[in-house]
């Protein structure tokens, strides 16, 4: 993993203007859901269109030959369409040689853990030297604007992974991933046409999942708590990522929350907080913890290989 | 690869009473097209239901523990619903435990070689021992009934390939996969609401790039395309697998065709055809090739392990 490109919409959308429609108050806004506004992606804009634009910041910072791209995944549960699938179009608007490898993975917000592993098991397993892994599931296109539950949580984002085998450059690399899908809970987030979630399904299953299976990642790694520098955790809310913090012991700067002026990302909000990281290269482990749709969870273990 | 469960909804419709509708002939049907009867999925059934048969199937021909079960992948692109993914709707209905990773891959009649490269290859990576690997695409949902180029070719099928890393039991191993992603193509098969397709684009992509693909694999893997005992070419249409078959100068035998009364089934019409010779285990090495939206297209070498 050598660096993430992030695209972030410019327009935002305020709770703080909702506070009637929703009878609601300001302190339910900062201290529980803990999303201020929401980033919302261009009408015009298409979830492919939102790939490229993270691969233009990508490339802004990064050195990428797009002739030795031979894998391309898009992570994501609203495509352009139904086909093709979202991957050979981004193939298609990046201008990408015949030598590539095209799909999309249907995950929801553990949609990074489970890319990440994917996407390294069949470099190491085909010889591929070079991918892109996206994330991007733009929920406004599927968000009933008068359901509380979700209108004020969900911010569109896309990202995009560059993870290379060339040994020469210092970046990050998975050591292990550990998941799972709860039996019976695939209801607690739907999609037919409108998104409809179950908010007390996803918080217990969420914290009674996420702190066992980051603990057995752990255990597998022969790591302590204190071996990792940092925790990336899924940035559901406000509320999820302190409670999922007290059940771990961990403290702010371990296991950040950032998503105050964007929204809950899905699939990309674990990849956003990592962007930084991946480029500054100071922390040597990293542990993600991804958890949702399915409802399914899987966390990974990061290593800085310098 | 131990055994592979199929299921073919019984329900038929006849191409030859479909002559007058788009004005063609019998020859048409029987020479070119090579579809007489397509098999078409009850209205009632989702895409869940028909992979929950392929299983009833797999189940009824080999013994197996679905406590260990550690993986469910489903090929798609017409799941159930947008969320969740139908795997892990698949995971519920089967009664799975909470140890299985659950996503979706959306990949076209190339689905079945990505799926199976996927697969493996996070199960060698991740340690994961039993494995569950559905096809499904029931084109039935998508097809404009009035569209002559698509509306006599597909056919509703799904299937479930078991995979084990156990030893014990004979089955047949990945060795290499070769794929690839033809620049510029993939508007040659679309579906927003209704299946669109340039048969002419899907012909000249598919017989310029397919006989490359599969001579780029048994270049890597040291093999002439003597030593394969079976090719199993996605079956597209009569003329496709018999175009295929002349440029790679195949007889009948080593490349069959075998969709006459089923019609194309999309990423399910592989694993139809290699299920039996992987219950019968009599072939030493299999090639299977596929290829479709995108347009992309992958070829996998498969060797009987005893």
């Amino acid at each position: 993993m050598k660096s993430i490109g992030v695209y972030i919409p410019e327009t935002k959308e305020s709770n703080f203007d909702l506070l009637n429609r929703f009878d609601i108050t300001e302190e339910f806004i900062t201290r529980k859901i803990g999303v201020h506004s929401r980033a919302i992606k261009n009408k015009t804009d298409n979830t492919s269109d939102l790939c490229v634009k993270a691969f233009y910041n990508l490339k802004s910072k990064t050195d990428i030959d797009i002739e030795k791209i031979n894998l391309v995944c898009v992570v994501t549960q609203n495509p352009d369409q139904k086909i093709p699938h979202t991957a050979a179009i981004v193939h298609q608007k990046l201008g990408l040689t015949k030598n590539c490898m095209t799909f999309d993975i249907s995950q929801g917000c553990a949609g990074f853990p489970h890319g990440i592993s994917i996407v390294s098991s069949l470099m190491s397993n085909l010889s591929i030297q070079d991918a892109l892994l996206f994330t991007c599931d733009p929920y406004s296109k599927i968000i009933n604007q008068n359901d509380k539950n979700t209108a004020l949580l969900f911010g569109d984002a896309a990202t995009v992974t560059f993870i290379s085998n060339n040994r020469e450059q210092s970046g990050y690399c998975l050591q292990g991933t550990t998941f799972g899908t709860v039996p019976g809970s695939n209801s607690c987030l739907t999609c037919e046409d409108k998104l409809q979630m179950n908010g007390r399904d996803v918080v217990s299953n969420a914290l009674r999942e996420v702190p066992e299976n980051i603990n057995s990642l752990l255990r597998s790694s022969g790591l302590k708590i204190s071996d990792i520098d940092l925790f990336v955790l899924h940035q559901a809310s406000r509320v999820m990522v302190e409670s999922l913090r007290d059940l771990l012991i961990l403290d702010e700067e371990t296991a950040p929350y950032e998503i105050m002026n964007l929204g809950n990302t899905i699939s990309s909000s674990i990849p956003i907080v990592l962007s930084k990281h991946v480029d500054q290269l100071t922390k040597d482990n990293i542990l993600i913890s991804g958890f949702g749709v399915g409802f399914s969870y899987a966390s990974s273990l990061l290593k800085l290989i310098k």
